[in-house]
């Protein structure tokens, strides 16, 4: 009965994890434990927190005796119905996560690497123990995607997703486009102001985008997909001079997550992706995310907020953990598409992807340098839709005493991924050319 | 017990009105069974299609034997457990919608005049049946900014809820704006186009707009509000040259409804609004809905989508649908702020409400003009921020044959509601100046 939740007596919770993020819930809980109540139609008791440190100190005032750093006390703990798992990396967060549905608890988590990674298996365990997991908070932080995708889109078929699901990697493209700054100094100033961590390879390289495209996938298209199933390149090799040649040509670089229907196959990426100016996309900035979201029968829908940082993803998880306490987060979990065996959308191969086409060359300053590219690209089907070449210094010296290499940026029509792969590998082998050829997709 | 829902047999449902959205929903769930059983864990079966006028041809193709004119039809069947009542209007729309509560239906709706007008009365209606109401679709049709209050939101207070909410008038801005058409051709357009109807009175003088407002503001911030409590201002008085000027001073005019704490009170208000370009307010154009929503935990977020429409609208309804047979719409109704007696949030007085004007005076062109209006302001305790009086041509026969008039357009720097009307009621009774004085907020 619906109104047997109001009338519920108090609900006893455990953060397992107190770190930024769980700081933030537990802050939240303990000061608005009025509002909490009403929302969850009951009262909401913290009961433990489990901390790796005990010593450490902490931004939040706990209640006497709900600290610990021993999980097993929240395991063995029958009257804890909820627990927000916190705990990152793989190894141990799996085990600890297996341990707590095993328990008879019904798990929240943010943990985007270990749904990527073990998902299918944790969501088949919590599926057979009659447990649910919530996880809006694992993709996007204050976007309500994993809501969106999971109810408010139900009468869809999701048709294309398309995502700045990195707010690191989007700080630094928003300092090197709006202050010309190079990647190294970028990132370097995202480091001093904590919007990027002391090893930020997972960020930079395109992982931690291509880990939340996983999840988004498997909810909107019903498809299981691996990390490595699906290209993806970071930020970390792209030059200060590709992003002052798109604008030039109009353009601003996004790292984009993309997930789209393409004549009814799986089309996934993550790249730095032109994104023409003064579209919603090219609009975000700094720390933000953002997602556009297409659906068969809604058309174009767009959101957008901070997708990382302590309160934003608390504010995922509080509500994913009133979802948990309402009972709706359990009703969902049993109709997402999360236990299909046979995929809904098999991949389209990486090959057969088409795009336009943003490509930087080195060419050697040579008479016949542009015909020669142009007659490759021709003979790969791959059409020019415009050039740069800015005229370059003549040499001091003149050309006698060696070879000077000057960039020319090409845009391409739309093209097949295949193609554009064909010719570089053409390229590859041009003795008038340096590397590397940089080679960015343009978004439609 | 949630799996329950899974293993359960064909759920009946009705759709009382058959218009253009009746028709879009229809149109789904005929020809997307296999989706639409996946997504609610069982066969939705449309058993009744309520129409006013049988003869009339409708764009779906029906089952034999479920349309009909009589909506008792529906209303005696106890194997119909959702009523999707899009019933336009009032009275009639208020009788079926008591009727099919009445009858033991939970009901999905897309009337927002209703919801505003009789939203208290319906709710507590079902509440003490122990039924419920879905209205996603009542606000902003394909974005789903209910549940996102209803639930994604749900570890926040709500700070502020700024939105374009209705898609007639948003499109006439956007045409004047970018087309420097006036008011009355862009009207005519958004007739031809379909975007407005043949009476287009209650979207252009702001009624839709603050039906809306009031519906999100119940929600978001558990206080009862009706039509007249806030002030309204459509764009059916807004000329041309004023969109002109706000370009020129850096802003674009759109109609928002804002509603939002300030010092623990409630400002609301419709208006046409100066909005700085190259914001993502400003940025929205044609028939799209957008809403910015900020909350004390998750901080800013926004929402874009396309505000009406027969498949936006359907897709809303289809989600509403789709929770209510899984039994989440149920459970989320009990949870809402909609029994309080006691508000959450007073009003506060129109008067005390605060923001930067830009207003715009038609002066007489003589000498000491711009002096009187800087004084009056002054006294009211109003401050310029910018000015524009553009040369006039001086009068061909020269001032002797009468008086000739010019714009003056100030920008005030934050003041009070109260002070300009004070001191508009004294530039009511200045000689020199020609009314109206148009005064317009400036969005933060």
């Amino acid at each position: 009965m619906p109104t047997s939740q109001s009338t519920s007596g108090p609900l006893s919770i455990a953060i397992v994890g107190m770190g930024t993020v769980g700081t933030g819930v537990a802050r939240v809980l303990l000061q608005q434990p009025e509002r909490i109540t009403r929302r969850a139609g009951r009262p909401l008791v913290l009961r433990h927190a489990v901390v790796s440190d005990l010593k450490k100190t902490r931004d939040v005032e706990l209640p006497a005796g709900i600290l610990t750093d021993d999980v097993q006390r929240v395991i063995n703990d029958r009257e804890t119905k909820i627990a927000i798992h916190l705990v990152g990396g793989l190894g141990a967060a799996r085990e600890i996560m297996l341990a707590l549905l095993e328990s008879g608890k019904d798990v929240v988590t943010a943990n985007k690497a270990l749904l990527c990674e073990h998902g299918p298996e944790l969501f088949a365990k919590a599926h057979q123990l009659g447990r649910s997991i919530a996880f809006e908070a694992a993709v996007a932080g204050g976007i309500p995607i994993i809501a969106t995708l999971s109810q408010s889109m139900a009468g869809n078929q999701i048709t294309s997703i398309s995502g700045i699901l990195n707010g690191t990697t989007n700080f630094i493209l928003s300092e090197m486009i709006q202050r010309q700054q190079t990647y190294a100094d970028a990132l370097r100033l995202a480091q001093e102001l904590g919007y990027a961590e002391a090893d930020p390879t997972l960020d930079v390289d395109g992982t931690d985008a291509a880990q939340k495209l996983v999840i988004l996938t498997q909810l909107a298209f019903g498809t299981k997909v691996a990390l490595n199933d699906f290209p993806r390149q970071g930020i970390d090799t792209l030059d200060l001079s590709d992003i002052r040649y798109a604008a030039e040509l109009g353009y601003t670089v996004k790292l984009l997550a993309i997930s789209k229907l393409v004549e009814n196959q799986l089309e996934m990426h993550v790249s730095p992706t032109l994104v023409k100016k003064q579209t919603p996309l090219a609009e975000v900035n700094g720390s933000f995310n953002a997602v556009a979201l297409s659906g068969d029968v809604v058309g174009d829908t767009w959101y957008s907020g901070r997708g990382a940082g302590q309160m934003p993803t608390a504010s995922a998880v509080l509500a994913d953990l009133i979802d948990m306490a309402v009972g709706r987060a359990q009703l969902t979990f049993q109709q997402l598409e999360l236990w299909r065996t046979e995929p809904n959308f098999r991949m389209l191969p990486t090959s057969q992807t088409s795009s336009r086409y943003y490509l930087r060359f080195n060419i050697e300053d040579r008479p016949h340098m542009l015909a020669d590219i142009a007659d490759v690209l021709g003979r790969h089907q791959i059409s020019i839709a415009s050039v740069i070449q800015h005229e370059a210094p003549e040499p001091a010296g003149g050309t006698a005493g060696g070879k000077s290499f000057v960039p020319l940026v090409i845009m391409t029509h739309r093209t097949t991924a295949g193609n554009v792969d064909a010719a570089g590998k053409e390229f590859a082998k041009f003795p008038s050319l340096r590397a590397p050829l940089v080679q960015l997709p343009v978004a439609n």
